[in-house]
């Protein structure tokens, strides 16, 4: 398409213009069709890819997980599963995740902190009030105790600071060399009430698509500290962060939340994709307005990745209606982790489940989930 | 102690027994005061011990986790966590735990059906009734899709066969070398109610313990399937069960049981152990009640192991009041996962938080908790 200088108020632009839209539009159109056919696994192995939280991921979730173990509620593949609970019309919220990040301390962060938030932020962005947290430990024979104490003291902190007990765990050990020094797994539960149903069936085009902050703090800041890269970026720390009193502030603030979703691994892009495909629409976003840290996108520059495919630990994209959006903002600013929110983009009717971005260059262009693995071990 | 043979019913024979029991009790009396002291960690790095679920366990569980983390619900150290649902009488039980176990595959069961079941037994054993399990994979890159395949199908037959789902799940992969194989960790909730409200502080002296069937199964067949005993036992294979149809059998069959735990690691001996120390009694068991296949008897002469000291994974320890045992043991060989059920032993007002054993030569000794991990990775 053509570039924003050619954008005048010439006719013949204009219907030069309307010409490649027709053409871009009938290639959605086809992509569209083709993502619609069912996933097909055609791996012999699993790679890193399929643990990425993109495309190979997504495959091998729909063509071996959710296919052998299909019920109602699995089938729904939310950051969290919904439970009726007996006697009650409120429903629980149940999340799982494991941790497998390396290094297991960055600027930031930590392995444990990053499990407790990133377990409450998927109770969060269901509209779940968390109730507990539960902690399996995998341990490497020979992992320090002091190790294992720092990270257990910062899942206590985090805890503590979230406001939410880890109530339950689990120890298991394996020799030397079967591990990785240290996993955890955590599973966070949580209280839906009826006032906070949200769901990918209630997005309608027009809604707009507001980002909780700055993209890409999480990924980019692992990436360095793996110290593969022989760089430094000594302003650059992980976002990790609970995500739970910004979403309870918007939910409290009257906003008609449609839905939200954390934008882990994948980043952005991929949770976009998975909403655009979710609820069978299409979304937009504006390049111009993505909020991202420079010293992430010189990281991003020298990997070659987009900002818009790094993983975050504390930010979240929530879809809401757009007459909402300006206050959902104000909320959302109020809130130190929400301190750079943004209102990125808009739900429209089509191409279905096709997410595209305008860029700074007044261009157009698809954004896939992500493909393979750039940033192995994330989280 | 003197053997069978010189328990005659000579006067001066029962005088000098009598002697020996005043002083053994003395003993006893010792090593629980001895035990009453904080666990002190000390070791510098984490061993295979720690995680064998036996004294090395508990040292760690309640010198760092509990410790660190400490909170009203994560110190009364259940198999399960029990939180109040707001609005409501009933608790929800939360259980964790991951599967670590090699091979992934033997005789009777995988790691699959291990972990469906066992999370299934610690929510049963609380008397829960399973609302839904969370399962969350660690992966290593490389590993055969077929392998990953069959264990999820094994995952979906046992939650069928238990009537219970998995609703929600995760992956993650780690690259070669930094895992083994599979890892899969799974966490479930359930409902307890009122009426099924247990606990070690309703246990009291005068209480019947019952074993739900035979001793060892899981273990010996795992360490057997590993082949580097380089035997066989071709009917011996794993006891992996649900056991959640028979605890409901004993509590809607009116029995008011007092406490349940399932005798995986560590075997029934450690079960004793936690029951005998948590609720400051002690326990006394008789070996010739104690159910054995003659399989695992014979593979524990081998390994130089007590039966009572190796991993089940589909038994469980009850204790109920003595006048309905002879009730609830016809209620546990009414189901086929209860058919060796057996009366054990029974609680006693002291020494407080020991185990001891009335031996078939009539001698008496401690039973210990698990120390080292002579059966690594079980489960």
């Amino acid at each position: 398409m053509s570039d924003a200088e050619s954008g005048s108020a010439d006719g013949s632009v204009k219907a030069a213009t309307a010409g490649i839209a027709d053409a871009e539009s009938k290639v959605l159109q086809r992509i569209a069709l083709i993502r619609k056919r069912k996933p097909v696994l055609r791996d012999d192995a699993i790679t890193m890819s399929h643990g990425a939280g993109g495309k190979a991921s997504h495959t091998l979730v729909a063509a071996l997980f959710a296919d052998v173990l299909s019920n109602p509620v699995l089938d729904q593949l939310g950051d969290q599963a919904l439970l009726p609970i007996p006697g009650t019309d409120s429903l629980l919220a149940v999340t799982t995740d494991s941790s497998v990040v390396s290094p297991l301390f960055f600027p930031g962060g930590d392995i444990g902190e990053l499990a407790v938030n990133g377990t409450i932020n998927d109770l969060a962005v269901g509209g779940a009030v968390p109730l507990g947290l539960a902690a399996a430990f995998i341990l490497e024979e020979g992992l320090d105790m002091s190790t294992l104490r720092r990270v257990v003291e910062s899942m206590g902190a985090a805890a503590d600071r979230a406001g939410v007990s880890i109530v339950t765990g689990d120890t298991k050990v394996v020799p030397r060399g079967k591990a990785d020094r240290l996993f955890v797994t955590t599973t966070g539960v949580g209280i839906v009430d009826s006032r906070r149903r949200l769901g990918m069936p209630r997005i309608v085009s027009g809604d707009a698509v507001l980002l909780s902050g700055a993209m890409g703090d999480h990924g980019a800041t692992v990436m360095l500290a793996r110290g593969d890269l022989d760089l430094e970026a000594r302003s650059l720390h992980s976002d990790t962060a609970p995500l739970h009193h910004l979403t309870a502030a918007l939910i409290d603030g009257g906003i008609d939340v449609h839905f939200m979703r954390d934008a882990t691994r994948g980043g952005v892009a991929t949770v976009l994709n998975e909403i655009a495909q979710g609820c069978g629409l299409a979304i937009a976003i504006e390049e111009a307005t993505l909020p991202v840290h420079d010293e992430v996108r010189g990281v991003a520059e020298i990997l070659g990745i987009d900002p818009l495919y790094i993983a975050n630990e504390g930010k979240l994209v929530a879809i809401l209606p757009v007459a909402q959006a300006a206050r959902a903002l104000e909320l959302m600013r109020s809130r130190p982790e929400g301190a750079e929110a943004a209102v990125i983009g808009e739900v429209l009717p089509e191409p279905e489940g096709m997410v595209f971005i305008h860029t700074a260059f007044g261009g157009t262009r698809v954004v896939d989930m992500l493909i393979g693995d750039p940033l192995p071990r994330i989280c």
